[in-house]
């Protein structure tokens, strides 16, 4: 009898297929078994960026969250409800390797940076084997399409999950050079408060859909109020050493 | 006439040859100029990772930098040998694009993220067509090497150059979740020292040539006195919320 099958968590970069690497690309294109995480009725942001790529036979695995926003992160249910919603998964995908098959699971943006993949990783790490491919995140697609770069000579660069809260936010923005604000979505209106507060609103843009057809990159002055998608990027460059 | 060629900056990723994106395979095996920064004497770290890659008609262009470490980076003599080379650089890629032929300049990790390709990009912008093709990072390929990830929930992460003075690391290396120490090389005393002021320095790795065959991944504490590679990789993993 043959070993157990492997567990590739396949980033797939910012959205554009061409910025996959060539081993994600490939993984993808031959794989067997293809898991994704998405949201109930919904094709998913990251089956829909492989459209096209699987082969006829591919067995697809769509993980549908049990809840995202209609429980508040603070409940513990929610906490309940995705634990065993992730244990659930991992056991899915851990029987397709033990049957001695691979699975490719597809990451949206680099797996370990924020990505829900390391919530299977914690589950499977041991059991089966598990393998990553590290891939673009999403914040070097947005500083790309700002066409600016994000870090010169000796830049301190700070990445600030949106969801902290105003005063730290603002803290954290006044003390660095680059900074990155991920998960802006409904936040945006607590992210260009701390923005103002720590000074630095003028020199920030805002990236939506970074890489895709439907990129917008604008000054966040100009952005107007609508609340922006989830995935949207908030960016300050930093203004290094430069010879 | 047909117009002006593109300058396309292009990131190869953190080394392996795998990890760079579809469409940065595709630019380098079809490219009729090819450009790269390299130390005088030595083949160069970008121009290795290509080998083999290239077309038999590619023709080469080696910008070999004037100084590296022989001169201190305080010393204005240090700017301007180097700012006198990029403009000499640029100018001989823009005369190539100016007679209606792209150039692809191979870029080591992400372009925009600390790389040299943004000295070129700076002194090239508006007077050709310039693109840029972001890639994996570096630090991507090191927390993948680790098989940890490197943020989870609301983590805060800092990138930090080691360049920076002691106490400066040591202050914000206490005021983070996840951490990024790059450029470490012959700095990596100071940052073991900042590591330690900071309490940090027990779960901090050092990650030596990610993704590469001489790929090192080791505890900072069990790594040694030694110097070790610029571009090595100092982590510490955030430790946030996960169901």
């Amino acid at each position: 009898m043959s070993g157990p099958g492997t567990i590739h968590g396949v980033g797939l970069g910012p959205g554009d297929r061409e910025l996959m690497t060539v081993r994600a690309d490939r993984l993808i294109r031959t794989a067997r078994h293809v898991a994704y995480f998405r949201k109930a009725g919904r094709p998913g942001q990251a089956r829909t960026i492989v459209d096209g790529m699987l082969g006829p036979d591919a067995a697809e695995i769509a993980m549908e969250y049990p809840v995202t926003t209609e429980i508040p992160v603070e409940d513990p249910r929610y906490n309940e409800l995705l634990s065993a919603f992730y244990a659930d998964c991992a056991a899915r995908l851990a029987a397709i390797a033990a049957a001695g098959e691979d699975v490719v699971v597809l990451c949206e943006g680099d797996p370990f940076f924020y990505g829900s993949f390391m919530h299977l990783h914690a589950r499977l790490e041991g059991l089966v084997p598990v393998r990553v491919v590290p891939a673009v995140t999403g914040m070097s697609g947005a500083w790309t399409a700002t066409g600016i770069p994000i870090t010169w000579g000796d830049d301190v660069m700070t990445v600030l999950p949106a969801t902290l809260p105003e005063e730290e936010l603002s803290r954290r923005m006044a003390d660095c050079d680059a900074l990155v604000v991920m998960k802006i979505g409904r936040n945006i209106g607590k992210v260009r408060r701390a923005l103002t507060e720590s000074g630095r609103l003028d020199a920030a843009w805002l990236v939506e859909f970074a890489t895709m057809a439907t990129q917008r990159v604008v000054p966040l002055n100009e952005a107007g109020e609508r609340v922006t998608p989830y995935f949207s990027i908030v960016l300050v460059h930093g203004r290094g050493r430069r010879p």
